[in-house]
């Protein structure tokens, strides 16, 4: 029984030792030393190559690295019938609400405002009201986004969330399909982007999504960069329609030396760290995927290819 | 019956117009417009000057805008046996703790170190544990402690307080007294300080509290100015015992323009922010306040000025 590992951005060595603690009998191989493929069951990848899972002829599972699969899906040679499973980790959901509840904070106290005072060196009180006068909203309610509503639900904001299909939450004002779009926009002061990347979501951070949004509105974006139009947030950002962008995904990344997000006064920008998967925590999931399939249990967090997440 | 205000930082005629609107009969009068002197019952105040409140023999209440009454009670001409009120305010308290779940969890996020990637055009993850690995201290479990710990604790933060006396709180992990600020220093990562400021508390942050702290904690002063000795502050910021210190208050307000703090790589200055009263909210505390006196009722939240809150 075989595993391979391939990431750019998690390192082998602690997945090998707490996978290798917990499943003794499980032999776990870096992408560069994968031995016979035919011994392969498992991969446990974050954004291989494309086509590069094709030659294990006997995988069993596709354990993502991370709760995005929109790369992965991309690939027209993963192998079929193979099932992918999304990371979805305690931790990384909580660590996504955290910083989705500081953003969220830090636009709600003028906080960019308060460091350019700062740089000026200037005293001047600015008067935030408290949580409960301003309406958040949240596009997708997923582990992420679920966990994200509840914390900012905590700290007494007025959320509103839009998903796809209906999905209740106590506490939360619900919109969903495309008919609730505008009147979701419409009541938002500081919009969070959580949604997975799936072909109706590409893109639906854009000019006409702004528009609908109160003018000021605050925008944070920690799905997806596929998620939003860039040439269109700068529009809405000089044009005083959007009043300040945080953004920890982006179109290309690392973020080009030359864009000019990272200069804009308006945008704060996070190198994609919202929430990465831990290995202390998250290798649980992936013992229980493995458990699951060797145990012939249906494995759960399945993507479907046919939805995109 | 008759109330005068007093404010350099809080305008009147909300105040006049919130008042008159719940309290008919009460005259509601700006200070340089306070007139017979003898018809005054009430006080509404913050920081009047020293000696003003003694020309009023009638007063039967004086009513702090803010919570804190250090400033008041260092007036000796203070009228004797009249009771001071301290401003308990929902907003008030919400306000303060979110102003302290920001900071919490922007040191928690490291988000100064991101800011100053941005301004580099540096992008490299930093990868922060989930909130409940990270230790968070609270000085201080009045009003304002008891409401930031509540927040900290929903957002799953592992929370202890120090306070005079033994204050239970579910979840929080509480120390006490001289005996206990050691043990409650030596596990505290991010140190919040919210008390009040009194003979005892007064320079209470200085170098031999930083020292007990583990190397590279945060300070968050949301407090008083009085209680930082600020050479302390920045020396142990130099030597990298503190990490960085976010500071609202300051021995001189507003801070002065040759501050060192405010260009400090390591210090964030807010101005005194944290927590603004709100007429809109706060007025039921002063109509409330207002009606037990009218009704020979005792008055809630008086100050003792022997212990200084």
């Amino acid at each position: 029984m075989a595993l391979v590992f391939y990431s750019d951005s998690d390192r082998f060595e602690p997945w090998r030792d707490a996978l290798t603690a917990a499943v003794p009998d499980l032999e776990v191989r870096n992408w560069d030393e994968a031995g016979d493929p035919a011994e392969i069951d498992f991969a446990l990848v974050w954004l291989p190559p494309q086509g590069a899972l094709q030659r294990f002829p006997n995988l069993k599972a596709i354990l993502n690295l991370g709760a995005g699969v929109d790369a992965l899906l991309k690939d027209p040679s993963l192998p079929k019938g193979v099932p992918i499973v999304r990371m979805v980790d305690d931790d990384l959901a909580k660590c996504m609400a955290e910083y989705v509840l500081l953003h969220v904070l830090r636009c709600h106290r003028e906080q960019p405002a308060l460091d350019a005072q700062q740089r000026a060196k200037q005293w001047r009180i600015v008067a935030s009201p408290a949580a409960c006068h301003r309406r958040v909203g949240v596009m997708g309610l997923g582990a992420m986004g679920g966990e994200a509503a509840r914390h900012l639900l905590a700290v007494g904001f007025d959320v509103a969330s839009w998903t796809r299909s209906a999905k209740p939450m106590p506490g939360v004002e619900g919109f969903h399909g495309a008919e609730g779009l505008a009147p979701f926009l419409a009541r938002t002061e500081i919009l969070v982007c959580l949604l997975p990347l799936t072909a109706e979501t590409r893109g639906i951070l854009d000019r006409d999504l702004f528009r609908g949004l109160p003018r000021g509105a605050y925008l944070i974006n920690a799905g997806r960069g596929g998620h939003q139009v860039e040439a269109d947030i700068l529009q809405a950002l000089d044009e005083g329609q959007l009043a300040g962008a945080t953004l920890d995904v982006f179109a290309t990344e690392p973020l080009p030396a030359d864009s000019p997000f990272w200069t804009h006064p308006k945008v704060t920008v996070t190198p994609h760290n919202a929430s990465i998967t831990n290995p202390h925590s998250a290798v649980r999931h992936v013992v229980e995927s493995i458990r699951r399939v060797r145990a012939g249990e249906p494995l759960r967090n399945v993507v479907d290819p046919a939805v995109g997440y």
